[in-house]
């Protein structure tokens, strides 16, 4: 096969010097005669291993002394219902915004553990904004305010952090994280599946303020309590060791590859090349989202005459455009260009949609 | 360095044929042009890999038809939570058997979720044995029995399967998993965590007796939901796809090795070694569990004279026999004899014991 470029929404496209770097530490690594995947997690080459990932990730986004950062498992959805089981104390409810497929997951699945109140929601205009945060609905007593900082399914993000809210805000980053810097002192608490931007399925990461440690609910699985994680630095039971690796190489990377600040650069050429594609082909092609919310990481469309819509996933396919089909709830088109995703690829799909608006439009 | 065998409890020495599949895997699987790590896991690519996967599991332990074989994260710690959410039903309470430090750990887990019968213990005498069944007081109305059918740290194993009991058995079967053949049908539910005998740490696999799907608490997070899982096929969430790819390699693996058959008799022969080593000591090591109950995959010994512990665990390194420490609270030698452990790596362990004892006996 020739030149491929994957448009997966997660797990997605992990840079090509990780991938050639976990080939080379297999069978061995570091001369330790184990491969990483054999390393005891509780010996000093995985311990140091773990600390360093911690270290890189904490001066990549500048994480504040009184956060922790972990390392747990279970993903992003897990979070769903560990968030209000870790963050509750003593309130009955908590405030969330819905502002698209992920949000309203999010939201069903926080009501089986507490009063939902939303504050806010774009429902009525199809999840085409991210409400304005002077109308938001907040409620008193509320224990959090939850956003969802980028749904992957439509396509928008947030383009500013909410601030001056009088409850801690928490973020499901999951799809955003990394790809831009960010005042964490504005958020409570940050979790993110690391399918997207990081790499390997199964580790989520959980950047929590210190002073919320203690507002778990009895109920709350030991190995999912934050307080508990942050005591064991994460190793309260085995740890996702290999999806702890390869995120640690993936911020090595990161960080010589110039940060965050540009990643935010690329990202913004990238997103910028495909929604200039949609933007020129005159009505071939439709962004549901207003251009102020457009998502830099998941560029969600639609074909005006969706009967194409099938034809040109498969014409990209044969060219190596990979797995550019919408989420299965919402349909259309989703490139999604995390970090990883270099910017010829998005160069490479902007080309074909104009070539293929000339043919069919 | 030279011929290396690692004999750590977990993350475990996993097969050199499987090691050398996954770095040909890398960086593309199977002309797809990504790397396993990146494929969708909604595509066909992965759903192919993942019902293989399950496919050659149940076939392995010939899983009858009305049990679910699940494959969640979150470790087997995980489960001592998520077995009374899912299991308790009605019921207030469950029985335990306390035969180690992980069935306690367990046990203390899920008092937090239901009222716990010690339905009997081995404390008294050290874990050296496991409860004789017609001994248990099984109490009336329980949701299950719990054991942990081998205690790591402590190297007991039922050398039988507790039968007639009057509650669904459920069992912690994270160290001895697939290392013998298994007659599923006297369980309820069985787990087990991925990195002993499986390989990659971040998987478990639940085998849960379909009837016993509806007794979920209304608490249990979504994605841990037996039920729910076993609707979608373990793709509720994003499952953690590479750890799934290694056990299937490792399944195919075990198939291509005899099945559980041939790994019993090897597991004998490795196990038979070690302790042949100790008894053969006259004294200079000592296993503290009964003979009868000794562990055919954790080997826990103590030098008579524990001064030398230390300069055994250091001369063993030096040769290449690494992570033989016994568990952190236990102390000691602890030689883990997983599936993938090959027999010169016994042999190799038991001559070095045999002149160790020797020189310093």
């Amino acid at each position: 096969m020739g030149a491929v470029w994957n448009f997966a929404a997660g797990p997605g496209a992990m840079p090509a010097e990780v991938l050639a770097r976990i080939r080379e530490d297999l069978p061995e690594f570091k001369g330790s005669g184990q491969s990483v995947l054999e390393l005891p997690f509780t010996g000093p080459r995985f311990r140091e291993l773990i600390a360093q990932a911690q270290s890189d990730l904490r001066q990549l986004l500048a994480v504040p002394e009184d956060y922790e950062v972990l390392f747990l498992q279970g993903g992003a959805s897990a979070q769903f219902s560990l968030v209000p089981l870790n963050l509750l104390g003593g309130a009955d409810h908590a405030d969330y915004v819905e502002t698209g497929y992920w949000s309203r997951k999010c939201i069903a699945e926080a009501a089986r553990f507490c009063r939902v109140n939303v504050a806010a929601s774009s429902a009525d205009t199809g999840f085409d904004r991210i409400p304005d945060p002077r109308d938001w609905s907040v409620s008193s007593g509320a224990a959090y305010t939850h956003i969802t900082s980028n749904e992957t399914a439509d396509g928008v993000e947030y383009p500013w952090t909410p601030v001056r809210l009088r409850t801690p805000l928490v973020a499901d980053m999951t799809s955003s994280f990394l790809t831009r810097p960010l005042d964490v002192t504005s958020f409570g608490l940050i979790f993110a599946s690391a399918q997207k931007n990081i790499g390997p399925a199964g580790l989520t990461i959980v950047i929590v303020r210190r002073d919320l440690l203690d507002r778990e609910s009895p109920a709350t699985p030991a190995v999912f309590s934050y307080r508990r994680q942050a005591q064991s630095a994460s190793m309260l039971n085995t740890p996702p060791t290999f999806a702890v690796y390869v995120a640690g190489l993936v911020f090595e990377w990161l960080r010589n590859r110039g940060g965050l600040a540009a990643m935010e650069a690329s990202n913004r050429r990238k997103s910028g090349l495909v929604y200039a594609a949609i933007d020129g082909s005159r009505g071939f092609y439709r962004s549901l989202a207003l251009a102020e919310f457009r998502s830099r990481v998941n560029v969600c469309f639609r074909l005006a005459d969706d009967v194409l819509t099938e034809r040109f996933l498969d014409e990209a396919q044969d060219r190596g455009l990979l797995n550019l089909n919408g989420h299965s709830k919402v349909g259309g088109v989703r490139a999604s260009l995390y970090n990883a995703m270099p910017e010829e690829g998005a160069a490479a799909l902007a080309a074909f949609m104009a070539e293929f608006a000339n043919r069919w439009g």
